[in-house]
């Protein structure tokens, strides 16, 4: 079973999973990709993953089945499992936690060669449904603190399958990154009484050097300080704190600027391996006017080495003014 | 010039660098390894790099040309440069600061086919003492408030070349992670009075389970919760807090160790690409009881993909205790 473990210095907590490799060896080259014929998630193998736990089926459709549009499946290597007891324990000066939590794949299309680009309005308002519907669901579960949806497309962005998909993992406690988010966005609050991404949307929109697209009530930006070249965010421009309380609508709009931003970004940069994770309110915490929810996409186009991973900094060669521009200028 | 932005939520500072690519099809394709043969760093091309800041050799010999046993020089597309004023400036809610500091190379051997673990510990002493040289150097300049060395090794690890070699960038404020180790350490010293690096280091060379070698004064050990594979923190057995504080004899001790990890891991993982990070106390606080400097080293074995990076929680498949199992049994 995995376990949660955490540094005594920082705070932060680290996934040790031994569901999967760990020999040396194992380390030493990369995993080969699965050709189209032998892809576990494409239509007509639905017996190669675990059992579904939500799909987009016609009515009469058998489970496990053909004839879907979307599957959530669990992870078949999952960082962390639902079943078993949530037990912590120490050992000296450090601390433990067993591997509670649930780690699900969203099988974003039954076709092999998709992507989430290429998929309609509705199939991606589909997608985002089954998030919320999966995080709607593991709410109800009182071990766990938080849901992280999340995307890795192409080998060099952590994918290890091809096949559209996206995943999420649910975790007991709330991650760190989220935490510090939740801390800065709450002082920020108890300064100015505004929510920090509401007056940033605000600025944006005004100055417009950073603005990538605005649509049906989701604007997509360049951040002020990104980490990486052509991050960027989308935010519903009204507040919300949690993506879960989404309406139907609400995931329209944010299907229509994903697709849309997407399919720039493909344009711009050759379909370029990325990176996306949706930050939401704790699940404990759903309707904070400090928090915003907003989804940060990171195409995958430097390598971070020494400096980043000792620092924290980010070295980006590209000021988000310039990436915007270029974004904002590309065909939709 | 580069510049300093600072992200409003969470307070992580980035560079954004404006001396390297920057059109899009810039990011495109990955930079070529230059060959052996137009390396800029080998002995006999002195005058392809700024001229030497510092360098390892006999008595009469003269700068910028061969003889040398080390060279310290400017990164020729520095991050962050040493000529100009420290501004700041806000721009609505954000914040920027002047791309002020330093960044520079150390060349660590003349030949181009050989690495840190390869060289002798007189070698890698010099190299060591370098770094301590440029430190103390650098802390005369008050706009700086940190030096931080670090090691690309291996194009995955982010090396754009193969001659051995390491850099050090000087910022002008405390890197995030940094001042995150800092809080975390004051915060345990407030509460126990004693150096929670101290701390682990008692608990690990009693319990001996994440123990990988001890020698002269310096221990490796698997750090209970890394994040990554055969995660390696070198540190010195005695309270330290500033790395440019060490005698000539530490360093001596240091660069046993370190050459003695680094052919144990190169056998155990086949020469790995990987990078190492020096965490010293900042430049104004060089001696602080809670703080404890040490190097830490992460071989480039797995991916970090969209949880990584949207949680701050890393996935781990490998246990420290069977990482430092491997690593103590291998040869050194």
């Amino acid at each position: 079973m995995s376990e949660l473990r955490k540094d005594p210095v920082v705070g932060r907590w680290v996934i040790i999973s031994t569901e999967r490799a760990r020999r040396p060896s194992d380390f030493v080259s990369q995993p080969v990709r699965p050709l189209a014929a032998d892809c576990a998630f494409c239509e007509g193998r639905e017996g190669t993953t675990p059992p579904e736990i939500l799909a987009g089926r016609p009515a009469g459709s058998e489970p496990n089945g053909p004839g879907w549009t979307y599957r959530v499946v669990p992870n078949k290597y999952p960082a962390l499992r639902i079943e078993g007891d949530l037990e912590t324990a120490g050992e000296g000066l450090f601390d433990r936690m067993t591997g509670i939590g649930a780690h699900e794949v969203v099988i974003e299309a039954p076709q092999h060669a998709t992507s989430l680009a290429a998929l309609g309005v509705d199939a991606v308002t589909d997608v985002l449904l089954a998030f919320r519907e999966r995080a709607r669901d593991l709410k109800k579960d009182p071990r766990l603190a938080y849901v992280l949806v999340f995307k890795n497309h192409g080998e060099a962005a952590g994918a290890s399958l091809e096949h559209p998909h996206s995943q999420l993992i649910a975790t007991p406690i709330i991650p760190i990154m989220v935490a510090e988010e939740l801390t800065g966005a709450a002082q920020y609050f108890q300064m100015k009484e505004r929510c920090v991404w509401c007056d940033m949307l605000r600025q944006e929109r005004r100055g417009g050097l950073r603005l990538i697209l605005e649509t049906q009530g989701f604007v997509a930006l360049a951040p002020f300080a990104p980490r990486f070249p052509f991050e960027t965010w989308i935010l519903p421009v009204h507040h919300r704190a949690a993506f879960e309380d989404c309406t139907e609508e609400e995931l329209r709009g944010l299907a229509t600027a994903l697709g849309e931003f997407l399919r720039r970004m493909n344009r711009v940069l050759s379909d370029p391996p990325f990176n996306f994770m949706l930050h939401t309110a704790p699940l404990r915490e759903g309707h904070l006017e400090s928090f915003h929810w907003h989804l940060e996409i990171i195409p995958k186009l430097t390598r971070v080495a020494g400096f980043e991973w000792g620092s924290g900094f980010f070295i980006n060669p590209m000021p988000p003014e310039d990436a915007a521009d270029v974004l904002r200028a590309g065909p939709g």
